[in-house]
């Protein structure tokens, strides 16, 4: 992978790609070592805690790899981590400023970076975390059958028919943004940050750098793309399209996104200042971008009064779909709970009435609503910790909080003049900066799944 | 009760009276036709559904009643209804400015509106909350045996039981105070906004009014006071002390605020400016009145740095114990949750464990995580409702979100330069007094009570 970005700087006469051919060779030659390390043991499968660890450090050695052209660049390791983090968790804050400048090499890297990111949380979303029960998770368990090699055989199977559809929605995404304006190397670099719901851009004004409505609502719509299912595109290819627009998830995912579109264009349009198409342009946009946790900017909207900086914040905790590379708590969490606290305020007038709950046409176990009440509360205390560690280390309140919203969410921006959509997070002090590279990790794996090896039961017995 | 401010007034020649005697009368007129217009219904008792009703309908009508002698002073519908339900929550936030020049009848009448909605809070969590198996409040259900003949006398008794502690502690806290230097007018209001964890002040600087260290000592001692089960108190001069300091949420609870009194204190002093003993004074008051959600105050701690900013922000979730006249989300929810996440944290990686939990040293029915769980969602939820609305009308995000918190934790001040420890809520519009009016009545009543209603089968079948 290192070699693409050594390849575009050597195409553009950039003395910057001897690092990529330097840190290719090292990731080579350490993964080699690793492979044979472990060539000879017992290959036969990994036991729970395995998994959780291999999720864990998979993450974080990638992580460190995928730095190593940061440091190349001399911005030093605190920066090249974070960087690097916050490309492969897809959140897109950067401490990165003059990106307009920069050589080729390093913008690709970057959206490289997210575009892993990307199909790698959509491949642990579908084949992991399900079986690791985190967070509710065990809703989207695929069931199969078969023998131990069947059962190897679909999931390769899978693997590869969501790695076709990722690619084929980034080569797609691509092509509208060339046809609709953008230049092949900009195309690329944000249809794989796009898809990826990542938000890296290759402009310090991010999308707000084009100036054509039709490439924003082109962004919007992949976007949306991203935050949906990938498991639902693999069925729709293999010929059940209907499933795509009778999920559940998807519905009130794509209802809440056009509802609370029309609800700030009706408010923004109202405030005057602005076209109504132009505040349908510029809502939609943005709503998209927040609630996807992509993490783009068209318009500075904390500019738009505390009415909307408010509703900003509270877009930021929504997220897509389960299975897609969108974080934050996800629209199948707020579908359980709502059906889990209304059967239990209905229960509290009538305590001896049972109601089912049904999710998505099947009864769920009673584990699932439990679950994500766990993750909840794990979730809401975590953004709550990290506030109060960051506003330690010297950050004013509102940056503090939407510091650690937006890591954990994985969105990007945040609120306040500094880490605004249209600042950068170079200015904050390193401690400031390992704890969001910390938060990107844990909200990129759900949380539970770092908390685990936080357990000392975990490494015992 | 109205006839005491009247007689206060009187006592001081302050033409006032009238206005508390006119209020005594209309509202003894309109309890003496409720009275008489059930006389003769069927005293049976409650079902389920109906003492849902009336711990609301209660509590709206007593300050609907309370607000009269706000009206007579001219502030308005809003402000007096605002002021009224400040008082009943026991949360005072306060509409009203200059209250050292404000004559004796309404400040009088203040404490006392605190006071009465301190002991009406302690009956209602003591017998009917857990009844109402509102967010884990059946974790505190009285076992009891016997006739309903038996029940209704043994809660008779246990009602007066109640009352008497409370007079008690109001009691010695006046004295205290008395003793300390205060006036005796000043000693017996605050000693009632103390006890029953209110926050009123008769004086704009709130309790920084008195200069007197051994006075704040004395306060923190109280406020504690008024954060600790009820029941306890009364098990205790029934003889059985040991429970009192038994208690996992009161060993819980005094070890939270040490602890965190003593981490602020040492970052006070290590910051500067402060001598030792001046920094503890200062962080172990406004600390302990933040958690037992009283709200006075002694200093503007929101000047110490946004890291002090932060953690206040923090320790307003906390809350006392359960049973006590103290809001929030209250220690006992954090223990079991605690309990829940780490159990379930550890079946994660070991799914076949079976982790009993015990609360207090008594096995807990499954049916009370579950409950506290639905709880704290609805009240994240809820804070977060409040914020988008009260930014909505115009209020910055800082003020918005912290106003949303003070008045649905009852605690009083917010963070800012409007509504922050040294203003008051006077400056904000018509439509942000009456959301946080009804924040206020939702916290109190642990919002779910407030819920039940809203579902459309609590009033048919």
């Amino acid at each position: 992978m290192l070699m693409v970005p050594a390849a575009a700087d050597l195409a553009y006469d950039n003395i910057d790609w001897q690092t990529f051919v330097l840190a290719a060779f090292m990731t080579l030659f350490i993964g080699g070592l690793l492979i044979l390390g472990t060539w000879n043991s017992e290959g036969a499968g990994l036991v729970l805690r395995q998994a959780f660890l291999v999720v864990i450090l998979g993450w974080v050695l990638v992580t460190l790899f995928g730095a190593i052209p940061f440091l190349g660049m001399g911005i030093g390791l605190t920066d090249a981590v974070f960087e690097s983090m916050s490309g492969l968790t897809t959140t897109g804050s950067t401490v990165l400023t003059g990106l307009d400048h920069l050589p080729p090499g390093i913008l690709l890297w970057r959206a490289m970076l997210q575009w892993i990111g990307g199909i790698g949380i959509i491949t642990v979303a579908a084949l992991i975390l399900p079986l690791l029960r985190v967070g509710g998770m065990q809703l989207f368990k695929i069931e199969s059958s078969g023998s131990p090699e069947d059962k190897a055989a679909s999931t390769t199977r899978l693997l590869i028919l969501l790695l076709s559809v990722y690619m084929a929605l980034t080569v797609l995404c691509t092509g509208t943004y060339f046809m609709l304006g953008m230049d092949m190397f900009d195309a690329v670099a944000h249809a794989m940050t796009t898809v990826s719901t990542g938000g890296y851009s290759t402009h310090d004004a991010s999308f707000g750098y084009f100036k054509n409505w039709w490439l924003h609502w082109a962004a919007t719509f992949f976007m949306i793309c991203g935050a949906i299912p990938f498991l639902l595109y693999v069925r729709a290819t293999l010929g059940n399209w209907r499933d795509l627009f009778r999920d559940s998830q998807v519905r009130a995912f794509l209802g809440f996104l056009a509802f609370s579109t029309l609800g700030m264009t009706a408010w923004l349009y109202g405030q005057g200042g602005f076209g109504l198409l132009e505040a349908l342009t510029l809502t939609s946009f943005n709503i998209t971008s927040l609630v996807t946790t992509t993490g783009y900017a068209t318009a500075d909207y904390t500019a738009w009064g505390p009415g909307a900086v408010g509703m900003f914040l509270m877009l930021m905790f929504v997220g897509g779909c389960s299975g897609s590379t969108s974080g934050a708590i996800k629209i199948y969490r707020y579908q359980v709970l709502w059906l889990f606290v209304r059967a239990h305020v209905k229960r509290l007038s009538s305590p001896n009435r049972v109601i089912p709950l049904n999710y998505n046409g099947r009864r769920m176990e009673a584990e699932v609503p439990t679950s994500i009440l766990a993750f909840l509360a794990v979730f809401i205390a975590t953004i709550g910790i990290f506030t109060v560690l960051l506003a330690l280390c010297g950050l004013d309140m509102v940056t503090a909080y939407s510091a650690s919203l937006t890591a954990i969410t994985n969105v990007g921006p945040g609120i306040g003049a500094i880490i605004g959509p249209s600042g950068t997070f170079q200015p904050l002090p390193d401690s400031a900066k390992w704890l969001l590279t910390s938060a990107m990790l844990a909200g990129r794996l759900e949380i539970l799944v770092l908390l685990v090896v936080f357990d000392r039961d975990f490494w015992h017995g």
